[in-house]
């Protein structure tokens, strides 16, 4: 089985917390150890939005604020593979999908973060999935899936148990509904369209404890919304 | 003044006709002796179809065939960079946005093609034009402009002479009525979003003469979609 | 045993069919199957042909038009490798040959295209061949041998059966007799030197039918010529 | 004239403070208006510091430590980037000194971090002003000069007004007596023997302030220790 | 057991003499043979020492004379891969420890010489022991040992038989006393300061008979001085 | 105008005598002051020759040897720069032509040494001179041009005053009669084939004098011959 495990940046360094980035190896470390070839893709965080917010004063535009992001979701990748076996990852952080999939084709587990402005981490680990044929794709967000209503403003919000890519597509399109606050959907549009065009399963979950993550990719059991291949 | 310029490969290379090719680098070489800074992003077009077409029935995958189109793009580059005086343009293809501001913020003219898997040429298109912080971007499309429906199916489809960049992320949103056949959108999403992000104002207009980019450059002069910021 | 396999681009893209590089990556699946290290150089072919023809239209120096051409030949090493069962062989082209020894040091089986302008890609099979110190080298080539006249225009051509490289060197200088119409010689100059200073023995045989590769590698069964190493 | 400036990443960003980075970006742009080019070199500060604790709380070692430090600065390069004028600096971050020494032979200024683990951005900046034969090394730190004994913790200790190289290599080494709380010396070792066998000018003050570092290079003055070339 | 071995230049090439590389190729393999990792770092010797007089006579600086020492470390690197079995080691010459690590990762040998500007080889050696946690370094020198004087000066110079690295920093600081005629430390201050901060055992020893490196790594069995961690 | 200049290593350093590299580095800045814009490939010479022979006997193939002198050209190339005046020369010295015409498109002179295995530097220089559309290539050779038999052995051997470039193939193929020893012809096969195929105008002289190849570009005075393109 490949997998990818795309982890977000407050989900992985809510605040350098060292025990969480520990939590999230061992759960690689064991889902390694349970035959699994696994994808990494971490987001930014905290630091990534301190700096682009310094840097947006400074008068940086959209793509530089980008640039800077994607520097951080290496630094968060470089800080996961630190806690990895050294026997397990590659030591080095992929910078594009080819060099990951070299990667991913002698290794274990390959641990990455953004790649080039205008692509956001979630896009980047549903195309990593794509190009290295993973069998399912797991969103860790701080999220329990996607949602018919911002959860924390609507009590009647209810979870998609369920739901085909392009209804994804389609709910993102209308940005409207996503499990956070609107504005922080759990996985952003481009992401979504490349999971419509490559009918790769996809799970969101809440990943705040990274045990859940485990349990998902091993046990199939999980609290959150899968995301299947479109019918046809 | 700097803009970039969005040629699709259909328009630059219908059928590797160099007299096409030719036309382009003539009014790239006007531009900038008018003394426009260039970005020129071009599009695969017929060759990256034929290359893509063999792949899929091979089994690649979608994020292998768009790293196809991305070097069928690069070609294209390098064969428009044949026509172009050597002391305008950078001899060399940038494969990414850092690497293309270094260029523009040397040569007048840097010429370049796709960047990765996931991301249209329309997209780096628009990523680079808010990377380098151009003051308009020209899509040179086959289609003359935004349509409300097909116009190659629909008599009555009528073109937005002008229109926000959140409208039009909205009108993809909903993948109708884009100029084309509708699978076959002039601008796809992500541009769309980029643009409406960055603020930088586009022009989509047909290509097939590329004096009609000269003039939509030089006098404000054209045909087509003119995309501008969102009203706050 | 190591092996290096020219496979010429006429030969395996005659015309984009899918089916030529889906059987030659059958073929290479099954000497890597019995055994063999492989590495694999792809020519060119019609696609170069046509954007080569285009640049040199629109001024291109002949180096420029070399690297067009070396860019086709990478694209059609992608589409072989999108044939090639993804455990067998590194995911990535290489571009010189260190790189290429870093990757079958690795894998079994290693696709490239062209290296260097002014180096053909008949001479990085021989330079690739000697720097990873393979024991053969075949041509696949669309004639079937070294013959002593153009067997297309004259009906007495006749075959060698065996020569030394020092021979074929001289054939090839003399600019006559090589198989193919003259101005097309199935191996060029620099390679034959190449050969010459190395000792690897090489077969150069008719490769329309991707299993005549497949039975000269493994059962030493060819029709073609055997260019061995100088007595000495 | 041609001057090295090496600004500490806690001078820098104390807190990413976006004025204090505006500020440093105007000092580099009257400093360049003025004539200098200008290699500028920045440290990794508190972002640096947190992220090396979580790590090495994750069992890094001090070379995967140094590296992510050496990531750090280059995020803050980045920041400072952002803040200059485009078409004074080059857009990128160089990562060796050959990259930086190919920029500023290019540009006015060229904007760097760290380059390697065991070398700190002190002795990058001594290297850097070495490599680009500068004419004077300015160190931005937190200590305004180098002192005899500590100053914040004893209230006799003196500052040296100038001192050699070979001088401030024997202070360094005998790890007293530094201006800071003696762990966090203002200059390290290694900066102390390349200034030694380069004898380029090296003046250290405190850039708290960054008008300190435009007046020390456009006037001469300023308060802190002069470092001079050994006589002999 | 990981096992970095330092090869000074005037030990592995004093003459380019091929009998040394070879002997030296031996031991390595016996030692990767005997289940040994081996990081290999290799110094520049007296083609560095000709290439640095002619450049210092053309005016380079002294960074750039490191550069040519850096280039001269790489030939002889090399060198001894060409001696060495080619199943054993990365066919390629790491430029940096993450590129050493990924080899290390990978291979059983990998060989490299200098990295930057302002780092000695063995700098080197002790950065890339702690990078890829080694569990030993030797330095194999043209002197067997730290002595208190120089040996060849003063004929009551006694060797050190172990000391702590924080004594062997106060040593080298002191400039005093090392092994060879002193202008020629054994190891040079950055190096001790490297051991100092990661606590790895290293080894000095006369490395003129290779032998002698293969009795320390595997007997435990030298003629040197052993630096310790230190104690606390 | 721009030329290229090819200067064998036998040439520039037939001893790292520094005198022979700075008169070179006289020549080329009174070239570039005179309004040529130059690209320099310079050779291996004795060290290249020292280290290829070391290899061969630990058993390096030709490919590796080959790399082992481009490694020891870039030396010479590096050497060379420091001579010249930093603000006239790019300090880097480029791999491939696409990097060297990049540089040329930027600076008065660049300077590079080999590029692949399989490719002598009087290959580099003709494939250097295409790429970049030089006006005229001198060949600064131990040799005073191109005899109809060998000058050392053959009193009677005349040299060609003026040749085409494919009278020159002819020559070079038979392998008679080139002006040094034969094995080692002033110029090889492949570079004469470029020249060929290109119609640059070359000339050869003996450069042991470097003022002879001022004259040559500045005057068009010289004893040696001049290739000229073919009739036709």
């Amino acid at each position: 089985m490949k997998t990818v495990v795309s982890i977000g940046g407050s989900v992985l360094v809510p605040d350098l917390d060292a025990g969480r980035v520990e939590a999230y190896a061992d759960v690689i470390g064991s889902l390694a150890a349970a035959g699994h070839d696994l994808g990494v893709v971490v987001g930014g965080g905290p630091t990534a939005r301190e700096y682009i917010g310094a840097a947006r004063s400074l008068g940086a535009n959209e793509g530089e604020l980008d640039q800077l992001g994607i520097d951080t979701t290496r630094l968060n990748a470089r800080l996961l593979l630190a806690a990895l076996d050294e026997d397990l990852a590659s030591p080095t952080v992929p910078t594009d999908y080819e060099e990951a999939a070299e990667s991913l084709h002698r290794d274990r587990v390959v641990v990455m973060g953004g790649v080039v402005p205008a692509q956001t981490t979630d896009a980047v680990s549903a195309a990593l999935a794509e190009y290295v044929d993973a069998d399912r794709l797991v969103f860790a967000t701080s999220v329990p899936g996607v949602f018919d209503a911002d959860p924390n403003e609507d009590p009647d919000a209810e979870r998609y148990e369920e739901m085909t890519a392009s209804e994804l597509v389609k709910l993102v399109a209308r940005g409207e509904s996503l499990g956070s606050a609107g504005s922080n959907a759990p996985i952003d549009l481009l992401a979504a369209k490349v999971l419509d065009r490559s009918g790769i399963e996809a799970i969101v979950l809440d990943g705040t404890d990274p045990r859940a993550v485990e349990r998902a990719v091993l046990e199939d059991d999980y609290e959150g919304t899968r995301i299947g291949p479109n019918h046809d």
